[in-house]
């Protein structure tokens, strides 16, 4: 029996290559290789041609739009294509559980009180329990999110593309029901791949049907809200606010009011920082590589049809 | 079939009055009363004398160590007294598990940042995932924390005093081996009832025996940590930080290091606001009501030997 070849690009990784031989193939150099396991970002770095022997390339983001629009995947649609969407999911997941507590809870301000303010606060603490939130896109952020929604007492309405039933959300609605599903839940957690049709999913008018006590929660791209738009919103008090780990543009300029907007928390995109992305990565690639040795469906595959 | 006679103190409370005779029992002058529920949270204001005919009296909060520094509950041991222990866990737990993810994630110093410090927060942003958190005191609110703190990926030490096996617990570890655990768990969350034997339960001794990322999170009563211990600790970071609903002295005083240490996050005894308390503490009277009318267990019982 002879080994799968792998290659592992742009730079030699011990925790990948580890992945790679415990999962049962062999790290090779690019031209001798079946498949190629990417760790880098930038797409710009990727190898202009691949060898023709090359069958799977994996790549380390969950949302691969930055590789469509610099054309990687187009070169080679013959090739399958994997995201490590779902690898971070759990991780992403947690920190927007956080953003939404700390949000409906009021700890930002709180953190920064130098004095009792205890008749304020008192006013001004919320609960998750028995809250409504509409995740809109339920791939792995959102699927690992409902747990830990569940867990504290809020309900979920999923919003998909197809409507079909997510697991353990009270109901799953497709989007072009979304209007509907804004005005009757509490709170909003974007979670939906960057493409074409996502583009500005949270725009001026679906802002408008949030309730005044509504957190929006971004942890998946800017683009996907309109930035204008929300800054109105919080501006006119017409939301709760705003926890957001992505923003538009990003990273969001000195200046911009978004840094300094009450009821604002951003974080520069570091819901899944290195420290805990390099491990899960690897876990990821241990499982798809042993997929791809016994011939099985590979973990996240990449549509080229629909971006994602 | 007579109706069961309750009374209703301090003063008239529409929500409490519904609870009572939604459980099947009636609103009477405390003359006329078998039983006695309590809103007011001043011991002083409490009746010096209770009628021979009361059995039973439900007070308002779940620590009840005021109660007992007022003598109150002394002056009638042949009462039967119970607490609101239990009926405010779930918005305790849910402020507990916002704290600490609040402090894991680093979310106080990104609410406050006003420039994109993403190299930074790499470095700062860590996981509840994995995570071991010992859990001091494993009544209502520790109970309620478990399933919340298992639904993103941590496992829990629980502390009590008998070690017998907590549900959803990894651990259970009775409070004689308290050091044992401090010095293996990730986070620490003080939950025990306030006594004589739990002042100053983290001491400089244990906070000693603390990781520098460990968070200490006290959502119980600002007497069970030493606060000149904790400030020194945080002072030379040799903990990750504090999450503190409750203080010693409380309020917390102008000017007190807590407010100003990075962090920090002091929320002024907010866990649970009236808001969300009138509802909880009404739902927890309504079903004692029907337990005294029916002669079963009542819930969150003191005793007086154990002073909770």
């Amino acid at each position: 029996m002879t080994v799968v070849p792998v290659a592992l690009g742009p730079a030699p990784d011990p925790l990948l290559s580890d992945a790679i031989t415990r999962a049962g193939a062999a790290v090779v150099p690019l031209p001798d290789a079946h498949a190629l396991v990417w760790a880098g970002n930038d797409p710009a770095e990727f190898p202009d041609e691949l060898p023709d022997a090359v069958r799977w390339v994996q790549l380390p983001s969950a949302g691969v739009e930055a590789w469509f629009g610099a054309g990687v995947v187009q070169r080679r649609p013959d090739v399958q294509w994997t995201s490590a969407a779902g690898a971070y999911a759990a991780t992403v997941a947690e920190h927007t559980l956080a953003l939404l507590l700390a949000g409906v809870r009021a700890l930002p301000e709180q953190a920064s009180a130098t004095t009792w303010r205890q008749q304020e606060f008192f006013d001004r603490v919320g609960t998750l329990r028995g809250s409504r939130i509409a995740i809109l896109g339920a791939g792995g952020i959102g699927r690992a999110l409902i747990p830990m929604l569940t867990a504290v007492g809020a309900t979920v309405v999923a919003v998909t593309r197809s409507g079909r039933p997510v697991d353990g959300a009270a109901e799953t609605v497709p989007a072009g029901r979304t209007d509907d599903v804004l005005a009757r839940v509490d709170h909003v957690v974007v979670a939906a791949p960057a493409t074409e049709a996502t583009r500005h999913l949270l725009d001026r008018d679906r802002l408008a049907l949030l309730h005044p006590h509504s957190w929006v929660i971004n942890v998946a791209r800017g683009s996907l809200v309109d930035t204008d738009a929300l800054v109105d919103a919080l501006r006119d008090k017409r939301i709760g606010g705003a926890g957001l780990d992505v923003t538009d543009p990003e990273p969001l300029p000195d200046g911009h009011p978004l840094w300094t907007l009450p009821n604002v928390i951003v974080t520069p995109h570091c819901s899944n920082p290195p420290s805990l992305r390099a491990p899960a990565y690897a876990d990821h690639v241990a499982e798809n590589v042993r997929r791809f040795v016994s011939g099985t469906q590979l973990l996240a595959p990449i549509d080229p049809a629909v971006g994602y």
